[in-house]
């Protein structure tokens, strides 16, 4: 069977080497050529546009930054709708906005062409290992049949949310925590060091506890060295939790946390931070506590 | 050796029968008398007052409820103080203001009196098995001959984390990391939940990943249940976070989130909440979320 990828970025890259290590023939499209000649290298084919690698396979994957890419890209011209085939399912595994993954299935039904949200926690060093954890919503069905041949071969775990929009839904979830878990550390730990305890210390002593998290082990050692290469960006950060804030909004589930966390990160990204991992929050708390922001 | 032991509560019981255990002798003390006539048939001898106490033994663990009961106990009229013996070693237990330490640490002191503050983490099923994680702040030496002889006898670790004071930090710390990730929990599964997908399809997607944590194993299950027998209560968690932000403003470390948290806790205090377990803050997002607030 053949496969048509749709976003050969950070994420995608990784994610396109674990599906053509497990046998499939993949036709891959991005708008920078350059990724796309780096994966025909590999032994990928090249499409002319996203209709064009549509109307060759029976599945496409599409991993964009936002909601407006995946609807260009699917429902826009020369989009995956125009080229794809009834029966065609679309197995969007970008992290957008549940509202437009449903809007984007419904066009998608319309003409006989199925759709699976399925966006992914992990990072690049999971892609690349093919252990991201995938969160999926749309037909049980799909799901079933994607499970196993398709979504095992790029995640270590794929958990099926319910229906259309549930993936990305889980997936809010999932960035209201981490956003929210990061600055509680960095205002926990700027705390103690303004009191006199290193946060090698605090690290040391509270880990094994009830504050201990997989935040606590991955991100507070960056803190501590105050390096920030990503990782996960803060502006792709400051995306999820716009899309939680408006998310929340419609569904009447008022948030308290969540945005007052996303206006650290505007400030970090109006200060230049934009590009750094999420861990970078520490960053405005050095400078509240009077530090001075570091070099971005 | 003979150990004073100061405060039989929910901690403190437990704690002194791991030091019976571990063959020491124990004279208790405490406010109400039951939990005393209940140490005593486990072989405690009884104290008439903390100065008596304190005057039978060389090493006195106090294990109190904040920083004024620890002030009075320690300095008050028949207090510790009144009894020591110069050369006597105060181990306080209990969790209060790291400058509470100082200022109780500073009088012991001019008595020739040492002291560690010594707070802990991992609540009352811990403190049964003696696994509880100790921080503690004063002299090294003190600190090197009390870790393996006293401390963890109740202790699965303990670590030392500077001068006096410097145990309450790390604990400070500790109670915001801990408050702010349930928070964080609750506001993501009330959002998932209103949105359509189920808190428990949520915690078995994210559970493996970024997101994932001692609270959210611990405490989502708890929510899930709407189940609040403490584990820790509210009220004492709003004593720690109120501690928080008086230590962060004596060391000019603005909190942010940590003081939001706390407003959560105050408001279920005043709704007959704040003897409940601290993950009923999941009552809070689901009365914004236009739930009703259940029973207490």
């Amino acid at each position: 069977m053949k496969i048509g990828f749709i976003g050969l970025g950070v994420m995608g890259k990784p994610m396109c080497r674990n599906l053509i290590k497990a046998g499939y023939s993949l036709i891959v499209y991005n708008r920078s050529q350059a990724a796309v000649e780096e994966l025909a290298a590999e032994g990928a084919e090249k499409a002319h546009s996203a209709a064009d690698l549509a109307s060759h396979c029976d599945v496409v994957i599409t991993m964009l930054p936002d909601s407006p890419d995946v609807k260009a890209v699917i429902l826009g011209g020369a989009g995956v709708l125009e080229g794809a085939k009834p029966g065609t399912l679309i197995i969007d595994m970008s992290s957008i906005a549940p509202a437009a993954s449903r809007e984007v299935a419904i066009a998608c039904k319309a003409k006989g062409v199925r759709m699976l949200d399925a966006p992914v926690s992990g990072g690049e060093p999971k892609a690349i290992d093919g252990t991201l954890t995938i969160m999926v919503g749309g037909d049980k069905a799909d799901f079933d049949a994607a499970k196993e041949a398709i979504l095992l071969k790029m995640g270590g775990s794929a958990v099926y949310c319910g229906e259309i929009g549930a993936g990305n839904t889980t997936k809010l979830a999932n960035q209201i925590i981490v956003a929210a878990n990061i600055a509680a550390c960095a205002e926990a730990f700027t705390l103690a060091k303004k009191a006199g305890v290193a946060p090698e210390t605090v690290l040391d002593a509270i880990k094994g506890g009830l504050a201990g998290s997989a935040v606590m082990e991955a991100k507070v050692p960056m803190m501590i060295a105050g390096s920030y290469d990503p990782g996960f960006r803060i502006n792709l950060h400051i995306k999820d939790l716009a899309n939680a804030v408006d998310t929340a909004h419609a569904f009447g589930a008022p948030l308290q946390v969540a945005p007052l966390v996303m206006e650290m990160l505007q400030w970090l990204n109006a200060n230049s931070c934009g590009a750094l991992d999420h861990s970078a929050i520490y960053r405005f708390y050095e400078f509240l506590a009077g530090g001075v922001l570091g070099e971005a």
